[in-house]
């Protein structure tokens, strides 16, 4: 498949679109997969599902599942349970790929949050597995270890996913998240039959903001066609996902961003 | 030395007060060693290094060499010659050790842009030999790969630092730059012999921005503390230096500050 027809939409790029809009939007446009946020789900997972089934549409990936590390025990017991959740979701939607945000530290060491979200990972496995839905650790940038994920090379989610050692574990690259790495191009290679998502957006230079600061493929410097022909090479031929958070973006969301987000998809990545 | 023995006083702590008022500070508050910046030396680093002896101070380091991946040959051969004068710069302020911020990718691929990095290392390597100042490799936080250094990791620093394979070659562990590493434990060990710089300050949360949010030790969520032990016992008894970035600090910095954060250093690190 062409990196065109690999394209997916993550519905985050243009937030301010529901779920019918960006439906209606990506087909129209020619672009016959999404990625789903839970948040964007309206309370009502079946009919979610229908509204994209029925336009034609498949869910590459839902996002997402994890935040295991809560400050307190009883908060970790419900974050279990809103995971398991999270997988019966995934499986309503026909996503095959329930994307993991492993959680910050939160009041934990580093060491004690990186056990407990592994720990999560093991509880929540076997469900994954029945409801024959993947979870697809995802590694954030080294930026949001304080904030959002313990978990911030590829290196470490491969450890992760070896120990994990079932078919319903795998790894999530995202070019954002990943590209500063020294040892990226060894990891994306040691992690082959593994990988089970890949993203893009691009590192716009001076970066405006932490989180809403990504930019479109090719606004940034990120080696995107050396990540995507690395990952390639390491087997993965799925859905490549934009997830592109930047207000200047959302606020300006129309038919011409699905246009240029397939122009930039074929020149950039 | 205690921990408060230890302390140095990076001057960009307090950018507004000039090198006078650094030094009268760091004499009244008892703090006997200060990181120097070079554009802080006003033209004449003989006269800046008698203001700083004639008050009984030492100087840790000097900020900072490196910037080696210009984008034009031209431009790096500035660089190489600006690296040799910081190297006399450092000799003649007596600091042992000249900080290396190796610069960011500008325009290069990042393979090409570490490979540029480590050949300026090797070209003025001799110079830093002869003058008796050691070239202090500092990884930068990764979230600074695209506008300030491609080297991001200590392991990444390590290797480099192994090909020198000199005496004027060493590493510092800045712990702002360095916390999030699942390998740090393990590459602190690695340095043993080689770390030539310890820098402390903490981790905001929220960050409240890329540059300048740096907070002061106690005031964020660094383990400080376990990395002051660890580089402790990988065998470093050297300066602990203080260097924060943070426009609320710079604002209100007076003889306050350094009680604060000689306080700080006894509680946190």
């Amino acid at each position: 498949m062409s990196v065109l027809e690999r394209l997916s939409f993550n519905q985050m790029t243009a937030d301010p679109w529901s779920l019918e809009q960006v439906v209606r939007g990506c087909s129209r446009a020619g672009i016959s997969t999404i990625g789903v946020w839970r948040h964007k789900l309206g309370g009502d997972t079946v009919r979610a599902s229908a509204i994209i089934r029925d336009a034609g549409l498949r869910v590459s990936s839902l996002c997402r599942g994890g935040w295991f590390s809560a400050p307190t025990a009883v908060e970790r017991r419900e974050r279990i349970a809103d995971n398991r959740l999270a997988i019966e979701e995934a499986a309503i939607l026909g996503a095959p790929v329930l994307v993991m945000v492993c959680g910050p530290a939160n009041g934990q060491t580093l060491n004690d949050a990186r056990a407990t979200v592994m720990d999560g990972l093991m509880e929540v496995l076997p469900d994954a597995e029945k409801a024959g839905v993947t979870l697809g650790v995802e590694p954030l940038h080294p930026m949001y270890a304080a904030e959002r994920s313990v978990v911030v090379t590829l290196k470490q989610a491969n450890d992760m996913v070896e120990r994990l050692a079932s078919k319903a574990a795998g790894v999530v690259v995202d070019a954002f998240h990943v590209w500063w790495d020294p040892d990226v191009m060894r990891e994306i290679e040691r992690a082959r039959g593994k990988i089970v998502g890949f993203h893009v957006s691009d590192w716009p230079v001076p970066l405006p903001g932490i989180l809403m600061g990504r930019a479109l493929m090719g606004d940034g410097v990120i080696e995107l066609r050396r990540l995507r022909e690395a990952v390639d090479a390491a087997g993965y031929d799925g859905p490549i996902e934009v997830e592109i958070f930047n207000d200047a973006i959302w606020q300006s969301a129309d038919d011409g961003l699905l246009e240029l987000i397939r122009r930039r998809m074929v020149e950039c990545v």
